[in-house]
């Protein structure tokens, strides 16, 4: 029953005039039981590439620190409470007196600096590979594209400062990053975007945390729908950037979160948001090894991350 | 009133007989504002010279999938809820029908892999470097020793195949680590402990999850007093293990985590537990690039993580 | 665009061919703007009439224990954690030394003994006096026929002994209510139905908890559908029973939670689920002064309770 | 270990300089296995007087509705969130079309409208009836003292106008009622205090939420050391407040929160927290029926009421 309805929508979208939907989108290029997408694209001849862009030693942080001021989109909230578990009143447990703090976490999984995994969004339910709703996404976690899947994410990181092309320290809300900006943004650079990358935008925007908590999670420049294509054709692993939802908004056009469906649904390629990009920026860190292991929530849609750069 | 009180405690403790308190341990050696302890053994030459590791460009994921099931040190618990926000009976929202899965996380954060931060285990209510209890543990987060300010661990991973050394697949429960084993071990495989290294057992331990949940979180082999006390006399930031607490249990003595307390508080040395090291010991892994970057939860005692190795 | 998508919908289901939906189900008889549905039946003088069954002064809860063993409609769970804040290593605050606990409730509303408000059950995402999903459910609260809106729900109540009227301790699953077992139960009891009551169902069905924990959760006597729109017919306040759905599991037709439907979205008549009555049946206790002020919690669906009947 | 520490301490208090503690309140007076203190009091002739009370048959709620801005002790806080689990882009399950909402609830009990039970007060980690912590304190739930075997409190309720008595709309903070304020405002009155009443201030003290929501919180008018001694002796069951806590904020002395102390852990009295008093006091409704059915959350501290007075 369910399902008749579904599919029945689902024909009515790609029937319809332009949707989002490409012809054969429900269909990964890795095969009917892929779940891990544009991940494909790693290979062990790259990581041994990436790894020997480590040139300074240096390191970076690219996740945040979170609490429960951080702007995220609604509903989306997170707590941590730290507890010191039955030593009410005791110098410590044994002989030696051992103390301990634990913490409790509740939370959104779509807060601070996140990945999202390939079952986050979808085009009328239906999801990366043809996943339908109604098929994987149990309320204890989705039994298809969880987020523990995802493999070790190394590869070549890209930075492209947007900042420095539009020569501002915070680009403006509403400014998309299209084949023209990204291409111009590269050459400036004098990088090149390769298939297995990782790319990440820097804009700035971060910076406005704390300061415009508001304007900040409810626009943002970024990522265009052309760009999205155009990146995703590159063959990239993922797209990031320094901003809560990496796509331009207000968007390009009627469309909401158009770029998530196209990187996500349609391509398999994940999103990095609230990348921590500044010090990179400042370095001209513009090529990289890039490094994520994400906490591994079964069944889980997205997952709290702080990846590395390495140079 | 308060402080008077710990620090009355404390008087008795130092002057006990053989408690676990060595004499000025509640001194950094990196000053008294430090606040991240062994991190500071990593260099950007260590850096460099642990990225020239990589030869084969295979990677692995050290963190396990975690869920409902997953055995932990009660009362942790941990649950996810998957939702569909403002999605019920519509094809999706706006034109390009956009929908999306959400996920809540209502868990402790010591459950699956886990890093342990520096503000976990003390001894008496002092923590490293003296920090006592009632000055830094708000409810709402640690005010120091937070696990977001532990910085990117990019280090020379080196694995300890104690199964290997023991010959067999699962070393027995209250198999302590000491002196002893960790020189023959490392010896047997060709390895040496340096400066600025993370150390990983490998007992097979955690192939126990799912078979013998009770037994797994109930016991382990691991790391005794003694070989604590060596570890960090080597300079190492992080000692890890595919177990659910590092350290062998049932103890030594009748102290209890008399292990965590020589890593965390007396010495600043970071635990990593449930490592997910079958794969690595399969493939004689023994020394890798090893990659933490930890989801920075403000004011966490901990964190949920997925470490990356790569050969 | 969402609005306009469920209204097709609503009319296709009006349409439909003898689905739950009745003609004019949409508008309350109590205007527009009503959102406490049958409670408006609750007047001062049966208030006083009630308190006047009074006789004994014996009183009862009819809420249950709850905790993370209670059986609940998947996937909902309770978890309660008991913290002594700040209080470590210390014997309390101030020269009274004051020591507390306090508790931490991670839990979905419908676990235990509970009310449904009437912003539970809708027909097609349309809920009492037509009320549209897209309309009032935030994510943070819902914004009309939120559960703090109901009020003191203090009126006669009324047992029905149905596992004394089927002669056994506790009634078999898919035994149906109807108008037949509702009216010869209230016979041999000699008491009768009446507008402003409050109706409970005992069926045994509760002594189940512990024992046989999947049966009670999967099925259940209980409420038939030509039952409740009787019940309804003679303006009663709510309906309740010892079980954890009311209404009798397996459905009487493909139909899911018609009774519900028929009850809160067509009727504005609540409903009190695991309602602990063995000691009233026991005591015969069969009218009653029932007594129910239900936490307040802004926008909730439904309210953990423990209604009190004192006769 | 831990017992022989609790214990030295609870010897030294007791031979303390007159603090808190009584000579023998760590014996209750109902038995050493009594865990229901005051509720003793109550008595089956009782309910019969409260309900002959019952004379116009108006109802009161006296709880509040409570979200996430309700003001509360740090670091409590409240939220709900509401979902449709299984529901997104479908009409409804099955034939009828079913929808539903659900909610989840992440909070602290002790926020809103609260009862206090026994378990919530100690003095140096010893609680009502010499019950010690490390006792009954388990984590995941009291074993002794759990606010879910405080039976029906079915009683007479009084209701202490105190702002009427100070001629005023908001009793103003640091005002404490002790046995003059509380024997004169009674006269005023007309009424008596007895054994088994549930005595309720009315200060006005509720009408800050909203509009001084950090005053509100910070301090209060309210009950005096002197004052709940008095009531106390008159065998009250409970007694309670239109604010968030009680008793007289800036405390009277050095001690904090002495009148919890004295009122819970040293007599079994239990208190009522933010009471929503003032159509009561407009409507002079001084006596009444008062019902109280907590939810029953096993091994809870605290639980979120909302008892119903009735004339």
């Amino acid at each position: 029953m369910h399902k008749a309805f579904v599919l029945c929508c689902v024909v009515a979208l790609l029937g319809g005039a332009g949707s989002a939907g490409a012809q054969d989108w429900t269909k990964s290029k890795w095969g009917p039981n892929d779940e891990i997408g544009a991940a494909n694209y790693m290979t062990p001849e790259l990581v041994v590439k990436a790894a020997s862009l480590v040139k300074t030693g240096k390191t970076y942080a690219l996740g945040i620190p979170v609490d429960s001021t951080t702007p995220a989109y609604p509903p989306r909230s997170f707590k941590i409470t730290v507890v010191q578990p039955g030593q009410a009143g005791i110098p410590g447990l044994g002989p030696n007196k051992a103390t301990y703090n634990d913490d409790i976490l509740e939370t959104w999984v779509g807060i601070g600096s996140q990945l999202d995994g390939l079952g986050h969004l979808g085009i009328e339910h239906v999801y990366y590979n043809g996943n339908k709703l109604l098929d994987f996404a149990d309320p204890n976690g989705l039994k298809k594209l969880g987020v523990e899947k995802v493999p070790p994410m190394v590869a070549r990181g890209v930075l492209l400062d947007m900042a420095a092309y539009f020569k501002t320290d915070v680009v403006k809300e509403g400014t998309a990053f299209n084949v023209k900006e990204i291409e111009e943004a590269a050459k400036a650079q004098g990088v090149e975007i390769r298939q297995g990358d990782v790319v990440i935008f820097h804009t700035g925007w971060l910076s406005l945390i704390g300061k415009e908590d508001k304007r900040f999670a409810a626009v943002e420049p970024g990522l265009g729908v052309e760009g999205a294509k155009y990146l995703t054709s590159k063959g990239v692993v993922a797209v990031g950037a320094d901003t809560w939802a990496l796509e331009v908004i207000p968007f390009e056009s009627k469309n909401l979160f158009e770029v998530h469906q196209i990187l996500l649904a349609m391509n398999g390629t994940y999103i990095l948001e609230n990348m921590d990009t500044a010090a990179l920026a400042k370095d001209k860190g513009y090529e990289f090894l890039f490094v994520l292991g994400q906490p591994r929530f079964r069944g889980g849609v997205q997952s709290m991350i702080n990846p590395i750069a390495i140079r």
